[in-house]
């Protein structure tokens, strides 16, 4: 295929499609691979804004501009194994000399010197076309969708559930404010943990969207109800998972008061924006819109206290006994900004229940079947389970994805594993490759929640 | 030789020196080069204060502490081609399976993610044994001694002439403050260029040190002996570098009143410190020495002072006509600081003279010779000269360098190369070796002058 052609087939601006089966495009692939992977990221499927080149995240993205995609691709297609490609934050710098053994493609993102490490810089060098926002994931061409969230999310519920519950979360409830881009991984995640889950979203529509993708149960904007159905569902020891359409604040202010002490407390409302994301209390939806328009001095004002009231009542429901955290929102800082000086009195969820698995070596990574088959993606999931039949963990999640994980784009898979076990998942993958069990190869990547994130200083923080 | 042999011989703690001749202690020169930079960088010919593991700058230093050498050392000795050593600030923290195409040594050094990047989240990590300040290349093992400093200022004057005197520096006067570690590598520098110096540091004692290296011609306390001798020689179109003690203000001041010009006019005091750096005027050194200790709040209050005082002067010089540039001292901030407004109207010598040089290809590299004969770096300088026969430029810096510069530790050099020309010069290396014209392989490495180094802040800045 030419490169007009393959353009005009999987490239054509902005819609964007990975070539699936066993037949090469590129020389290799070496080269294939991360053409693939760029291209999937950019689907419509996995993109929350293609047009845009954006992936996840708000601004993630995964190329510098439309033409910087073109030209990575035709760089992919031509090059051969004794060369390698350098992206700098989306656009392609340069083609170097290497050899077989070196990286075939290196990408660095968004790297600032400490001193003008900031967003003024940052938006500047951007307006003049010279910087992109890579994200965790969408700038390495290595996000997969929603599974990423979802089982980083799982880790989290069942860590707790192993430090706070013997390791069983039935018959618990867990409760969190937020059901958006990542928040909405909760009560999928909470459920697959065996436990019961009531969320409260101020945004109906973020709940409807959860309710289409099989990631909640029910929804109602009745508070009554929604504890009714949580609390038989506990006491009979199944899962649900309930949306609640409200302000977080004002139905942790109804538990109190009922006296009602959930078993796990968190929060994924958009907290690290006080103007933009978190909705203040005692507005509507529209009123906060409204006023998010005509007057964000006082909606950060509003907003700030109403974290801060928010917090308050983590704060006291966890005296009362619910096992609370952050979840790297930023809530703390900004409730303590709002006037609750208490309110690092909790957690993080990092070095709560995700260090100490990274000081065992545990950790998680993700691949994606470039054959574009789910059948590949079933034949590892079968020979993992078979590798590794005595991690009851392991199988759990496995046999749980298979069944509620939805593939978005090019198939994957995510999960965790110890030091050690990643090196024979790899060696085994090769097998498969090798024997024909899998259609074409299989591509290894890192995983937004490594030990590499958690250097952040907001968010997935180690602090 | 074992390994305690070899510590005992090489590595007696604070005494260290690289092995030299043609013998492997390694098992192949890709781990034994590193093992010899590593050694030749704590030499005493070479590091500040290798008790300390102190290479220069202050505190860069070339591992973590003793221990971490000794562990360095040993794996040095006994890794093969199919490893690779990882060294985390100075200590090494990995020996991990690799190839042998793939670099045998991965060396980063005092990384800190931009929100903990200060000095005090810096030193407390150092103090907790978890971290090192590298300098640019000492944490590299890469230092070479003065040598670098004094090519880079070459380089420097040499441009500065090319831009503003027609290539040719005969009859002109350069005039600087401070010839401290940095600072003293000027005069040479001057005198290679073809110019005449004169240099004014208020602390006599280092300018009798670079009396004694030869850095520099002459030395006196009297103003108009210096005068006399630096202008006679440039009326005679001699090359002549000349010492002045005093206050760098205070010369500036009369050099004004005599209606005095110099031809470029620069500075490199230590006035990125004003506490315990620069020295205010009006004091003695031995007062100032006092008050440092007494006030340093009031000292520094001073030094600010002058420091606007001084660049007054600088300001009144160039616009008499004076070619005049900030030579990476953070002086203009500091002026700034302590009252002059217009202390920034006199620009940096990287956007001046380097960055054209880069925006050309052209850029710094060095190298040793693992054999430890000076001979064999000889045979380099004279392979160049006759491949880059037509490059005048640096026909006469290996010329004068082989004439003037004295090797510290490994014989060294360093040179500046364009793009293209330093892929021939490595190639031509290559052939000296399998040649066996030189004893032993040649080190490549990188400059402390080279476009990573130009995203600091307040050195060797972009701005
Ligand atoms: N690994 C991590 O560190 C990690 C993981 C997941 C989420 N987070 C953080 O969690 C936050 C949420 O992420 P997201 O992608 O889901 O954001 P999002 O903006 O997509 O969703 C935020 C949701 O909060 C709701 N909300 C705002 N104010 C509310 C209020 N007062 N009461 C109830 N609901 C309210 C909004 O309607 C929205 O649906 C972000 O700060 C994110 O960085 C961090
Ligand atoms: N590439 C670069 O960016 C570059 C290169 C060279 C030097 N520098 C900068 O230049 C400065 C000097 O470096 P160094 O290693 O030589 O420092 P240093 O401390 O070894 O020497 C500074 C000298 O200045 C003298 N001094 C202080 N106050 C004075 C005054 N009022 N009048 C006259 N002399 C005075 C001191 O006696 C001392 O000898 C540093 O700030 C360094 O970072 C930068």
């Amino acid at each position: 295929m030419k490169y007009s052609e393959f353009i005009d087939t999987y490239a054509r601006h902005p819609v964007y499609r990975a070539p699936t089966g066993s037949r090469l495009h590129a020389k290799s692939w070496q080269t294939e691979a991360p053409l693939r992977m760029l291209l999937n990221n950019l689907h419509a499927e996995v993109a929350e804004d293609p047009a845009n080149l954006i992936v996840y995240g708000g601004t993630g993205q995964a190329a510098r501009n439309p033409e910087a995609v073109k030209e990575i691709i035709r760089l992919l297609l031509e090059m051969d194994e004794h060369h390698s490609l350098l992206v700098q934050s989306g656009k392609p710098i340069g083609l170097i000399r290497s050899h077989p053994s070196a990286p075939r493609v290196l990408i660095a993102n968004s790297n600032l010197v400490p001193a003008w490490a900031n967003w003024t810089h940052f938006e500047e060098l951007k307006a003049r076309g010279l910087m992109m926002y890579g994200q965790m994931t969408a700038g390495s061409w290595i996000y997969i969708g929603s599974q990423g969230i979802l089982q980083g999310t799982w880790e989290t519920f069942v860590e707790c559930g192993k430090k706070y519950f013997n390791g069983d979360l039935k018959h618990r409830l867990i409760v969190s404010g937020g059901l958006g881009g990542m928040g909405g991984a909760q009560p999928l995640a909470a459920t697959m943990a065996g436990a019961c889950f009531l969320g409260v979203d101020v945004d109906p529509e973020r709940i409807q969207k959860r309710l289409q993708t099989k990631y909640i149960d029910r929804m109602t904007a009745d508070y009554e109800e929604a504890k009714r159905w949580v609390l038989a569902a506990c006491e009979k020891g199944e899962t649900l998972s309930v949306g609640l359409v409200g302000d977080i604040g004002d139905v942790l202010e109804r538990l109190l008061r009922d006296k009602l002490t959930p078993d796990i407390l968190t929060d994924q409302t958009s907290a690290h924006d006080p103007v933009n994301g978190y909705v203040p209390n005692g507005l509507s939806l529209q009123e906060a819109l409204a006023l998010r328009r005509s007057d964000p001095e006082k909606y950060k004002e509003r907003s700030l206290k109403s974290m801060a009231r928010h917090v308050g009542f983590m704060l006291q429901l966890k005296e009362r006994g619910s096992v609370t955290f952050d979840y790297g929102n930023n809530l703390r800082e900004l409730a303590r900004q709002g006037g609750e000086a208490r309110a690092f009195d909790y957690n993080g969820f990092i070095p709560e229940f995700i260090r100490p698995l990274f000081c065992e070596g545990q950790g998680p990574f993700r691949w994606v079947a470039l054959s574009g088959d789910p059948e590949d993606i079933y034949a590892t999931d079968q020979a993992l389970m078979e590798l590794f039949r005595d991690n009851a963990h392991l199988l759990h999640w496995l046999t749980e994805a298979r069944k509620k994980v939805a593939f978005q784009g090019l198939p994957s898979r995510i999960c965790w594993l110890g030091m050690g076990d990643r090196e024979k998942a790899g060696l085994l993958f090769n097998e498969l490759v090798k024997s024909g069990r899998v259609k074409a190869p299989i591509v290894i990547g890192r995983d937004h929640l490594d030990c590499g994130s958690v250097a952040s200083p907001n968010r997935e923080t180690e602090a």
